[in-house]
């Protein structure tokens, strides 16, 4: 059949977004693979789907697959491009949306100017569930690297992320230091390295080695997490103007047990349809 | 204005294919870098442009955009697409085609099952036209590079090629041996470096690292360069299957002064609109 679709990005984090509501069709791993690929396919980092509510409380459900065919829980870059998507191709009139995705219901809100807020989700700070082979919980950490020991930060939004501070974010060699921070024996699921470098009170500069993947354009949660770390620390002032290397973030938390705020920017890249 | 385009690739060598014959729109090389960017993009390596011919001799004008929004002469997987395009779009029901292209006119011949028959043009062997810095013109010269010597067939197919027959192409570590040999001193405007496999009398495998780009999944004329030398070295017998990693080109050479000629596969991705 043909399928319609529209290549979107959010801060660089790109993705395919497939309309499941007006269009039937079943799809499967290889589906996935080969629409990722940016040489014999469409091309993106995600693919996201757009479904039916399976229940009256929620306004969509919201599936995510990486280009390696899996399923994936959550991408806040992704949850602003599907709030723009739904708008656009009137599935919806509402600014406030209740989607269900495999992490659990998020609310998504449609801001002017293309921009979308997303409720991340409350950060966790218990080294058992980040998971941290920490003793007791701190403010921050020392973890030794090659020759090196770094003042971390360990924080989960969901995902892993050990956020170091540094003076110039671009003079850091990530690709050297990724994969050690990444691989940690201390962090026994792996982990995503933040490094941070503190513009302002409310404006950092941010670079992300994202787990499995390497350096990013935009890590949503790796924003989060590092804002959280800063304001933690007495660096920052709520709200936080993020750089990123494929945009601007803006993050808020309103503090212990409370949801991190993320907004971003979306772009429509392209509109096109494929033969699956 | 919106602008409809057609993703293609020839053994992995992908186009954004544009038809201005149908829609009238100036692109710019800003147009061109956007387009071609695989993030903020459509994503390709070039980008094909279908023009009315300036002529009555010929069918149509074929132009050719480089990621970096530069005009290129010539690219041969791209001709192919070229010709699958004007045939599936309707712009033209003949099988041979005559077509003006920078670097001048070219002749293609859509076959069954989607191949393309390209004109490749005459090979060029005399060092001073390659350009090569031989005091003679010979069958194969002696190449230092490193601590190794090469022996290598050194042609020009409108660009420079070294090749050199290897008995493992798979083993062959490109990425340290090819920005060696393209940046030869003996190679004055530096040169595409092929690594070639003899499988049989009429079959290589082949692995071409480009002047400027690196590893590339299917080097058209990589691949007639190659074949050019092995029928001279008495190693290959008319035709040959040429495989690389992108897929399978046929090349075929009646010998001094003549076309070599290859055919090879389309391959349709997907269909698409883009705001201009």
């Amino acid at each position: 059949m043909i399928l319609k679709f529209t290549k979107m990005h959010g801060a660089g984090n790109d993705f395919v977004v497939i309309d499941l509501v007006s269009q039937r069709c079943k799809l499967r791993p290889r589906d996935f693979r080969n629409i990722a690929d940016r040489r014999f396919g469409v091309g993106c980092d995600q693919i996201l789907l757009v479904e039916p509510p399976g229940s009256p409380e929620v306004d969509f459900r919201y599936r995510i697959f990486n280009a390696d065919g899996g399923e994936v829980e959550q991408c806040g870059n992704g949850a602003r491009c599907f709030a723009r998507f739904v708008r656009e191709k009137k599935l919806t009139a509402k600014r406030v949306l209740k989607v269900e995705t495999a992490g659990g219901v998020i609310t998504l809100r449609a801001h002017e100017q293309h921009q979308v807020e997303v409720d991340m989700g409350v950060p966790e700070f218990a080294p058992a569930n980040i998971p941290f082979a920490a003793e007791q919980q701190a403010d921050s950490y020392r973890l030794a690297v090659a020759d090196q020991t770094f003042e971390i930060g360990a924080v989960s939004m969901g995902n892993p992320h050990a956020v170091t501070r540094v003076d110039d974010v671009d003079a850091m060699d990530l690709e050297d230091l990724g994969p050690q921070i990444e691989n940690h024996p201390d962090f026994p699921q792996r982990v995503n390295a933040g490094f941070m470098q503190i513009v302002s009170e409310n404006e950092i500069k941010l670079r992300v080695f994202e787990r499995g993947v390497g350096e990013t354009l935009a890590c949503g949660t790796g924003a989060c997490a590092a804002v959280v770390y800063g304001l933690q620390r007495g660096w920052l002032q709520d709200s936080v103007t993020v750089q990123l290397p494929g945009g601007k973030l803006s993050i808020s938390w309103p503090g212990d047990g409370q949801g991190v705020i993320m907004t971003g920017p979306t772009a429509v890249v392209f509109e096109g349809t494929i033969k699956i």
